[in-house]
Formats: C-alpha cells, structure tokens, sequence
C-alpha cells in the first residue's frame, strides 16, 4: 500500500499497533507528545543515539528492510552493552522516502521489534518524516546500570589483557561478498554465514552484563568503528598503548576462505571490520583465571594483547615476530 | 574548512569544545559509546525525539545553520513542555551532506547550545554520519516530571476550557513569506518579528511548568502539527468533543498585516500552521480565575473555547455565530 493512502497518522497506528508493548515501567507509550517512564532507584541511566542511512550504512538491493530495522537496533544495543547496562526503552525516528510502501516500514518496524522483544527494551515513542535523501534510521535508547558497574573506554592499565568476544571480520567481508555478488546475479542467499554479521549482527549484551558482573574489567567498548580504530579509542581514553598478536585475533574460518576466494587479506579485515558489535575489553592479569573459569562454555573470548605504556604506541606483533605501529583503519564518514 | 580536512573525530572534537558542559548529573559526557547520567529520586522518565530534514523541514536559501540547530531543540524542548517537565540531557545525530563545510556544522551547533544553556539541557552525546540527502538533524531527550504532575493529551473532560498560550500563525505565515521573498530578492532581514516564528521558535517550559505547579490542568499538548489538528488530538485522547471560538483564537497584528498583504486568511493561518510550540491545555473552568490571577503578567494565555461531549464533534464558531465542522489542516508528512 502507498503511503500517501493511508496517511502520516494512518501509519502511525499500523506501527502503534504492531510494536507497542505493555511493560509495567512504561507510564505513557507510543502516541503522545513524548514517553514516561519509571526509574530505578540505586541505577544510573544509559543514553544513547544511532542513525543509519541508507546508501550510506546499508543498501536495500541486498539488506532487506527487516534487516536494517535489526541493524538499528543492534547497533544502539550495542552501545548499552559497551557500557555493560540493560536497556529499557526506546525511541524510532524514521525518515521515509515518498515512494515507499507501507509493508516495507511495517518490515522495518519488524526488525527492530525481533530485537526488542529479545532484550525486554519497548519502542515507546519516535517521528515519522518524509526523507528528502534515502531511507533514514536513528533510534535513541534509554538503558540503565548500577553506578558501580557502568564501563567507559578509560581505566585500562597497563599490563591488562585485551580480549574480545566472538570473531572478527564477517561484517566488513559480508559487504565486500554482497556488493561483488549483488552485481552479477540475484542474491539467492543472503542469510549465510558469512553475510549474516554484516545483515543482521547480534548485540553482546547478555555477555557485557556477564562480564561487568562476574570480573573486574577496566575498560570496554563495542567494535563499531573497527579493532584497530576501537582499540585506539581504549588507548586514547586510557591515556596507553598497547600490543596486540596478530595470531590471537579470533577469525571464523568461513570469513578466511571467503577473504582467499575474493583476494583479500583475512587479518586486515578483521582489524579495519566496523560494525561487529563485538566487545573488546581489558582486564587485570589476575582476573584471567578467573574470566577461563566463569565463562568457560557461555560465549567465546579470545585473549588478543596487552596494554602497554602510552609511549610505547599501539602496535601489532605479526606471527613471524615483527612488530609495526598498528594503522588506524575501518570506515570514516569524512 | 572542509569536513575532509579535519575528518570524522577532528569534528567530533570541535563539537566536543563547543558543546560540551560540566554538569552534576552528567556522569559520563560526551565522547563515550553512551552518556551516563544520574536519575532523580521521585521524578519520572520522559523520553521524545524530533527529526528535522533539510528541504522537508526546513531550507537553507533562508533559514541560516543556526536557525535549524536552534528549531531542532526548539521542537524537542516543545514535547517536553508538552507533557510538563524539566529537559535533562540531550542527544544529537547529525547526517551531514559531503560538501557541508564544518564552520557550518558549528554554527548549527551554536544555535542547539544557545537552547540547551538556557533551559539547562546539556548535550551529553550523539552520532555524525554521511547524508545521502540534505542535512539530517535528529535531536532526543531525557526529562524528567513529579509523578503527579505530567500531562498527556488523554484527561479532558466536558465543560473544561481550551486555552492556548502565545499567539498563533506566525510560523506557517513566516514560511509563506520567506518562500515569497527569498525568490525575488536577497532578504535582509530574517528576524523580523514575522519571520522569528518559524526560524527561531521559543519553547514553552518555563509557561508550562508554572501551569503545571500551580493549577490543575485537564490535558496539554504542544500545537507542532497545528491548532485545528492538535485540537483534535486532545479530543481524540480524551474521547471528547470540543467548540472554539474563532474570534478568540490569538493572533499577533503584525500578522494579520501580512496575512492582508500576501493575500492570505489570518484565521486559516492561525488554525492550521504548525511548529507553532505553543502550548495547548484544558482547564476545569472553577480553575478559571485562579488562572487569570497566578498567570497575570506573566506571560500570555487566551481562553478559545470548550471541551464538549464526544457525539457533538469538533466545531468552530465563526464572528457571525455560524458553527461549522473544524477541518483538520496542517502539515502531514505523506
């Protein structure tokens, strides 16, 4: 259906009514000037903002709109777990170019609700706008921590251990697979293993909270920008350097042959790969027997350096020994 | 300076100089994954967002960088008057057009800070990204209410007064003028008291947290979408009817002067113009007096008409005690 048939309002309920939740915190939901929502006591509060926009972060001739939908929303979860907090609400603003059918929204809306329904966080309110340039996603959620708990990227020491959950690289070597593929023939499956990173990544926040309640870490962000990049951030925030192995990044061995099949270098996809939404953290050397026991079967964590002195830089040790200044690399905007 | 030269994270650095604040609730600022903030015992939540698009919302042939910084606060400020509370922290995500020089972006910057300062609503964090289209501005916030003190459109009752506060018209009439003008000849002066309407609209928190202390308000709502339709979401919310009065309805002279010269119906105007930000609110009329006597002098607010049983519909009497349906005009997205 057009848009233009069932009108701003007219959508508005189609939305309402599909993801609108009762949740015993949300005062005041979906329709009113803005939502209300109960706090908790002894908790601070997590906000947090992430747009995506079409062509620019995804592309609909290969992510389905479901799948940006997802995205969105794993990329604000994220962000929550980055900081080791549980979300509770957010808010949707979506802009919509005129010519898109109604379906496909209430798709999106379907994406963004798989992932909410997943971690107990209702879209309780948001703004619709026609678009001017492509399909635009900006989604801000609310989440909350105990004040003792919360992680930002300063704090590491020197002499932690770096580590990382999941493995690297499937996200940036999914799009280069799509976009080569996408060209030649229609994609027949877009759900595999080595595209699905990219299309519809998983937020780590049950492993955050895992990992904030269980260990002592000293740092910890979301790889959102790339290892390389994120890993920088840590150093930067934590006023250190650090030396990462080569040989310890964790790479799936489906993204190593993808990476052989079209030429590419599997290490440096993993080290400029944005957008996992993998964690990276630091932690005490004395706490690594500890993080082996207690997580031990749950989720994986690899082990990939440690922190250095600040003078010392950031640097990475290659299988053969060779040691080089780590380079900055993943995706700027400008 | 182009945004090349300085990079993603040079700019977030001078945004970062610009807009960032020391502020005792502000745990974690900006410059993190998410912002960290603390909560008030006793209040709860609010929680809005507002987009605003480059040739959907507004356009840069007349309204400057800063004049869309500040309506972007403005109409996020405007949901949090709406529901009668206190803004706390804000968030900003950027999509920004390639060519878009960055003194621009901190001009628009400057126009955000000029709100945030002044209601206390520090900018805690956001996101910058290529846009496909124009310029993308999506603005949330956090606020924050006594329990017994928010309002929604929801709680009209029969016999209550509406009233509005401010005056009417002059945002729909100042984009008709500019429109007119910018076509024909470099306009001077754009902040004329014609024109401050719809660039630089003035947010109602102070005039709503002073209606929500001291009197006991039935229903509010801020007129974003337009008088006749804000009007009808209060009843809509309330399940009520309502009657207003045309000859009551606000409207600044200087405005009907300009209405007269460019052909236009002052009331039309006044009806069905939009991002107004002025608040409207029903009052149970035993509460009418001690309106005029506690509000007196300090700001504006004029009595249009009554809530009405549902079955009666939404009316409007003319001059001449003609009453007809009230249409629902102003801007709709699609």
């Amino acid at each position: 259906m057009e848009l233009k048939e069932i009108g701003e309002f007219g959508l508005i309920e189609l939305i309402k009514n599909k993801i609108a939740v009762k949740d015993k915190r949300v005062i005041v939901n979906i329709g009113d000037d803005a939502a209300i929502l109960k706090s908790s006591a002894n908790k601070v509060l997590i906000f947090t903002t992430d747009s995506l926009m079409e062509k620019v972060h995804f592309d609909l001739k290969y992510s389905s709109f479901e799948d940006a939908g997802w995205k969105s929303m794993a990329a604000n979860l994220s962000d929550i777990a980055a900081v080791g907090g549980i979300p509770v609400a957010g808010l949707v603003s979506l802009g919509i170019p005129e010519k898109t059918k109604a379906e496909n929204i209430l798709k999106l809306y379907s994406g963004i609700k798989k992932l909410s329904s997943e971690f107990n966080c209702p879209i309780v309110g948001g703004d619709l706008f026609t678009s001017a340039g492509g399909l635009v996603i900006t989604i801000s959620l609310l989440g909350e921590v105990e004040k003792k708990l919360y992680k930002t990227r300063a704090g590491a020491k020197t002499g932690d251990l770096i580590y990382v959950t999941g493995d690297l690289g499937g996200s940036e070597f999914g799009l280069k697979y799509l976009k080569r593929c996408s060209g030649k023939r229609r994609m027949v499956i877009t759900r595999s293993v080595i595209t699905e990173k990219h299309l519809t990544p998983y937020p780590r926040i049950k492993e955050a909270r895992f990992l904030v309640k269980n260990l002592k870490l000293t740092s910890m962000i979301d790889i959102s920008d790339g290892l390389s990049s994120d890993l920088y951030h840590i150093c930067e925030g934590s006023q250190k350097g650090a030396l990462i192995y080569a040989d310890k990044i964790p790479i799936n061995s489906n993204i190593i042959k993808g990476c052989k099949l079209l030429n590419l270098s599997p290490l440096n996809t993993a080290l400029s790969s944005g957008e996992e939404y993998e964690l990276l953290f630091t932690l005490n050397p004395e706490e690594e027997k500890k993080l082996e026991k207690v997580s031990h079967g749950k989720f994986r964590v690899s082990m990939i350096g440690e922190i250095r002195e600040e003078k010392a830089g950031v640097r990475i040790k290659s299988k053969d020994g060779r040691v080089r200044v780590l380079k900055k690399t993943g995706y700027i905007h400008f």
